[in-house]
């Protein structure tokens, strides 16, 4: 496993060359302006422009029912160029049929004109409630304010993943820098998520065979910005590995969203020299090194915003990484790691800090993978540690103490690691606890219909 | 389908002849004598005896970590002849490896020497933590106690029905009477539940290939009498059907236990004449009226029984059952109503009291069913009734209001159909909404290990 450290840099998505962000409050709950306290006036419109052409790739809900902007995106990406995304949050623009698409385009349509670019090369991106029709009059005057917003300083950037957010406690954003043959090179994003999180994406929306049919499930939403000059095809492979071993790799409450997008855009500003083909962060003699090093370092990006969806998930205490080893398949490992991360006992066991291995022998038992009671080993560590206490071994519990179990469970993030014995194959998840405030906030409120998420 | 009705007789599992009840304490979560306040000192341990050898028949978890009694009965089963029952609640004797076998079959030994029966003629059930082996010496002198408490009394089988509760609220009972070839016949059963409960069983414990792997999961044991004359394998199929169509339908949290059992005793005391072959409940020219009639019976007194498992769920406020018609196959329609039924999102709307189609039409989207979002109809009624109110037609909002349709899901009970117009399989799930009640009891207290639960 590659263990690059990337440098930290401030700016998120305008850290990179040439891209200018805004974030502004357009209404479109519909609050009105009686109703507006401060709370419910944040910002709920964002933008993303490049100052040049950039090339494009993108992954999107594997969801069966996906949304008008997920849509739209699916075919402007695959041209490979795009240079502007306009986002809202407060309304999804799912399973608002003909309707929706009309406004998802014109959306696209409003800000491609102000901007004079062709309206394919702007994408766009919701979230929010499903089933309700966009407020257009809102959005196309929260677009117009945008754009007089847009500008490349730090607080622009904040602003737009401010903008982004829904049930959010707090806008989540990155920038690392990096050399990539000589030249110094820039990657930024912004994401959200909170509840309804479990991404299956894909770069086409099509479920690929080998993709965990039922075991997916929140909107998720990311926007990365590079300067880095790199091929259309070689983005979407490297974004496609990145994707793998990050938001789909994490779940909050096992559903699968209507909308989860992943957008990236790299003008090539950065002066770097390209390079084509399949990216890949696998050592290897025949890799190239500027293309190892966009891959980890995109991968480093991914991740770290990811991680940020799982613990600002909805009601979330504690963060859990749970570890498949030994499954005879990456299928078998994957089902073993999502049944574990789902299972509303051993969720509500973690809440508890209480180290259950008999809700999670008991999950693995009832996963899609083939486990031998008698080979299973059970343990915890700290994160990234790999001194592990082990609670079962082969089956058998160990002689680990109640309390030193419980101690190993108690902050609040750890790992959690299952070894089956049985194969070669592994799996990762980033999982969290089920609490009384999930539920709470996500019972909402009929009263004050406006409280109900989609 | 049918709608016969079932003359509902008091009595349980002793109300068919030739039975006898019994339950006691015997401290089998060792609360010791200082600590055992009345709520601790619960009846633990039950017997269930047949005056004369009966035939047999059984359903399995089939979890691949399955407890040391479900091995024991999968082999005893087969055989199709048995004459009493052991069951305690406090320990699952799971996760308890050889230690645990040995306990289980010293269970059956104790108590087949003192009723002078074959060894193998006696079954074994048990339900609590995970992972802890069995007090043995409390289990025995509870054994013997019991015995010397058998009878065939109401207040015996309500003794029983309440030693094989663990976090149920209240026993779970029933006992119907019918007439069989001019003959008298009654059946009666007891249940537990609560949590860990969305069981998968099948007659082997061993997974047929169309059971919806990852889509299973808490203890429910269930033991029924009858004094019904009826042949092993005829019983058999009758209880394979009869539990497909309630147990198998059940979800409470959508974790599936590791000791899910049911077993039927047919003692043939009520002298009616066999038959022989599969039973089946679904008219036609061909199938004999008498296996029809113990067919419904059987499919009755299960589906009364799994539906008090759901509604005295851990937790549980609101009772839900999930109706999916127009699905391409029958693994279609199962996979779409066990999408909705074990959604966190769905089940912490339902709460909530919200009609949240957003959220339901987003399961059914991540699910594996086939589903076309312009074809999919969602509606509400009340329990067993045809008036449904919907909310989505063709996939586009109905003009019900929003408060006729949380008027729809108020009630304690309701039914959420669901139609995706694609194809003629149907698929039902009794199902349960996620509360803050459920989360706060399984969370347990670290420093009363005795409150976590397996």
């Amino acid at each position: 496993m590659m263990k690059e450290k990337f440098k930290r840099v401030e700016g998120g998505v305008v850290a990179p060359q040439g891209f200018l962000a805004s974030g502004v409050f357009c209404d479109i709950k519909r609050l009105g302006t009686g109703k507006g306290s401060q709370k419910g006036r944040k910002r709920d419109l964002a933008l993303l422009v490049s100052e040049v052409p950039a090339t494009v790739a993108g992954m999107f809900t594997t969801n069966q029912v996906c949304a008008a902007p997920v849509k739209v995106c699916v075919e402007r990406v695959k041209q490979g160029v795009a240079q502007a995304i306009v986002v809202n949050s407060g309304n999804a623009n799912a399973c608002t049929g003909r309707q929706g698409m009309k406004d998802a385009r014109e959306m696209t349509a409003v800000l491609a004109k102000r901007l004079h670019l062709p309206e394919q090369q702007v994408l766009v991106g919701s979230t929010g409630r499903i089933g309700v029709t966009m407020p257009m009059a809102n959005v196309k005057s929260g677009i117009l304010h945008a754009l007089q917003m847009l500008g490349n300083q730090p607080a622009h950037a904040a602003e737009a993943a401010e903008a982004i957010m829904t049930s959010d406690t707090k806008p989540k954003q990155i920038a690392v820098e990096f050399t990539l043959g000589g030249q110094k090179v820039r990657i930024g994003g912004i994401c959200k998520g909170a509840g309804m999180i479990q991404p299956g994406m894909s770069a086409t929306g099509a479920r690929p065979a080998a993709l965990p049919h039922g075991g997916l499930h929140a909107t998720m939403l990311c926007f990365l910005t590079t300067d880095a000059a790199i091929e259309a095809r070689a983005l979407q492979a490297a974004l496609q590995e990145a994707v793998a071993q990050s938001f789909n790799r994490i779940t909050v409450d096992g559903d699968m969203s209507t909308n989860d997008t992943v957008l990236v855009l790299a003008n090539g500003l950065a002066g770097n020299a390209k390079w084509v083909g399949r990216a890949s962060s696998r050592a290897g003699a025949s890799t190239a090194p500027p293309r190892r090093v966009f891959q980890a370092a995109l991968n480093y990006v991914c991740l770290e915003l990811a991680k940020m969806i799982v613990r600002d998930g909805e009601g979330v205490h504690r963060v859990v990484t749970v570890r498949v080893n030994g499954a005879r398949t990456i299928q078998e490992a994957d089902a073993a790691a999502r049944a574990v991360a789902n299972s509303a006992l051993v969720k509500t066991s973690w809440h508890g800090g209480d180290p259950n291995w008999g809700r999670i022998i008991d999950a693995l038992g009832y996963s899609s993978a083939t486990v031998v009671e008698e080979k299973v080993d059970i343990g915890y560590s700290a994160p990234d540690s790999r001194k592990v206490l082990w609670s079962l071994r082969r089956g058998q519990p160990t002689t680990a103490s109640f309390r030193r179990l419980c101690a190993a469970v108690s902050p609040q993030e750890f790992e959690l690691h299952i070894n089956l014995n049985l194969g070669p194959a592994d799996a990762v998840m980033y999982a969290a606890d089920l609490t009384e405030a999930y539920v709470d906030f996500n019972k909402g409120d009929v009263n004050d219909p406006a409280s109900l998420g989609g």
